[in-house]
């Protein structure tokens, strides 16, 4: 039996709320994972924009990449900032709240109400730990959709995601192409690369080289592995933004002195601004969840699901898509997006691309890109004149 | 008084003599270093191959990067493996040592026979550890200066260095352009920009967050932060080489398995070589010696250093230059190379530049290149007929 959250639409009025909605799914509704493994019980926390039509052919989800959350349009609760989105998604904007209902969940594997490895295991009364099951990118679009049947929610009018979220836009498509009428995956790939792996396994070691990390056990010492998941972050922050965008915002230039300072203090800005990200990000984050999402992109490798074709994926859909990348992402760089794009050329698939030229780097879909906007806007209007809405 | 060392060249046939030769400086010759900090006594380890001509004039001093050392060309005496530049040093190579007298020092601050933090501080009789005076490139280069004084060359036929090592062949270029007669800066630039602070500043912190760092004093302590510095070393190591390098030699394959484990097991072969590297790296370096020379790095600016104005570094220079970058080198990008070459015409100076196509990233310098060789081939040729060699 679901223990059932209140599934009535939040009105756009309330976008400044910040609790989460939950889902919560029993032991009938188990999470079947990729691994092998069963979750359950499991619940998903998600946040709601807009108002739902009165056939439900409205909605809009939105994935979020690996270290975001639901609070896409709304103040974060924990660090009492903006929406990560809210550039994006809200009336009059690019993601219309007065015309769309838009959900966004937390992932499975995360800490933001969605279980993950900082829940309590049911069965010991303990946080899981590195006892959670491993979870991948097509587990992530499995809980959402009990989440949409949970909700009522048929068919999404659109999925839309960078990065990671773009990941889960992909694995939407071929998973349930039925399910969504437009699909935008952003700054994203078919896989994770090489050297996208191998920054993580630099992030998943400086967290795992923490001696507060416990073997992952670290919730129930009582402490955390703040240090090296700080350094995991720094790591990670500078593949986000591009060498154009840090020499524009920082270049060389010294902090609040006048002349360095001969030691291993944060001399330069970008220290300084690395230590930040990496002292903030501890605040708002789990270790180990880290290491579970990080593990999740890895393992993403689409055209691996479909006999080695990535085109095997999306055979006969009627999903419409628009595939987006940014000149300066060396994360995701366009060659990632034109390998989804030929092969939706390849399933005959309706597919438009654009890459932004932009110097702000694989963040570049965070931030205010007109180009983008204008993008975004124009295929989802153009999307929902032919859904009729 | 100089405790000198035997400066009798080491003859080419002893290329493969695993100990280096030491140069000495008691208190009446310092190091003075750009903090304004005097360092004595103090040492430099070095190498040797070929043989010095009776005027002195065809020796070649060859800089060493971030983690090199003087082993250039003869087994390394702790890793037991062939030297760094093997294909490029010896009989009959790029760099002939049948012809020219090859000298390759460890700088200050490193941890192979040269004085630095892991030294014994002669006034308290302990480790220096972070007690040791921060160095720069040019401090690096003033100890070369004093080591070829005492082996009384006066002038180098040629300074030749890639990476870190191509900012020591710049820098002396500006320090002491009457005695280089050729320069070859490869894979480098003239300042270290803000996205590769950014990468030293993340290795740092790792170092600095491992508890057996203690402060810096670890030596005194009997431990060592070996998982700090092996997570450092791992993020610098993707910096070295370039995405299309790892998809070439890794790709997504896994290691002796089938299928993804479901684990944080190494199962990418990618994972399991960046773990290797880390791992062998901390059994032959130390890590105070890696803050200390990232921080040389980082804060190296020639143009700073003369007004701003970076051709002001070389105006009447007689040096002949070869700047060579490589075409997938994403730590030091070509534009890093054409500044230097733009400030060289500026200078009226004599230099020609190649950027060679390669996959393999930064370290393309250290591998086998033809067009590299030949290049240096020719560079070194036709400099040492115009020398008269």
């Amino acid at each position: 039996m679901l223990v059932s959250a209140d599934i009535a639409p939040v009105p756009a009025s309330q976008v400044d709320e910040p609790d989460s909605l939950v889902a919560r799914f029993g032991a009938d509704r188990p999470l079947v994972l990729d691994s092998g493994a069963t979750l359950a019980p499991w619940q998903i926390a998600y946040q709601s924009y807009g108002t739902l039509n009165a056939d439900r052919s409205n909605a809009i989800l939105i994935c979020h990449a690996l270290t975001g959350d639901q609070h896409v349009a709304s103040r974060n609760p924990i660090t009492g900032k903006p929406g990560w989105w809210e550039n994006i998604v809200g009336p009059g904007l690019p993601i219309d709240t007065d015309r769309f209902f838009v959900l966004c969940s937390n992932v499975i594997g995360s800490c933001m109400g969605t279980t993950g490895p900082a829940s309590l295991n049911a069965a010991t009364g303990e946080p899981w730990g590195l006892s959670f099951p491993l979870v991948t990118i097509r587990d992530m679009v499995r809980a959402q959709a009990m989440l949409l049947d949970h909700l009522g929610i048929a068919q999404l009018f659109a999925v839309v995601g960078g990065s990671m979220g773009g990941m889960q836009v992909l694995q939407w498509a071929a998973s349930y192409p039925d399910r969504v009428f437009a699909a935008m995956p952003i700054a994203t790939g078919p896989i994770h690369s090489a050297q996208n792996i191998a920054f993580h396994e630099v992030g998943r070691q400086a967290i795992m080289a923490d001696p507060d990390w416990r073997g992952g056990h670290y919730l129930q010492a009582g402490v955390r592995p703040a240090k090296g998941l700080a350094v995991a972050r720094m790591g990670a922050h500078i593949t986000y933004l591009s060498e154009a965008a840090l020499h524009r915002k920082f270049g060389r230039r010294l902090q609040d002195r006048d002349a360095p300072t001969f030691s291993f203090d944060a001399d330069f800005q970008v220290e300084s601004y690395l230590r930040y990200q990496g002292e903030s990000f501890v605040e708002r984050f789990d270790a180990n969840s880290y290491l579970y999402i990080t593990r999740a992109m890895d393992y993403f490798d689409l055209a691996a699901d479909h006999g080695g074709v990535l085109a095997n994926a999306f055979r006969g859909i009627k999903t419409r898509f628009c595939v987006a990348s940014f000149s300066s992402d060396w994360l995701f760089p366009t060659p990632n997006s034109r390998a989804i794009v030929h092969a939706l050329n390849a399933a005959a698939a309706s597919v438009s691309f654009v890459e932004i030229e932009s110097d702000k780097g694989h963040d570049a879909f965070l931030l205010d890109e007109p180009v983008f906007f204008a993008t975004m806007r124009g295929f989802l209007d153009s999307a929902a004149r032919a859904r009729g809405l």
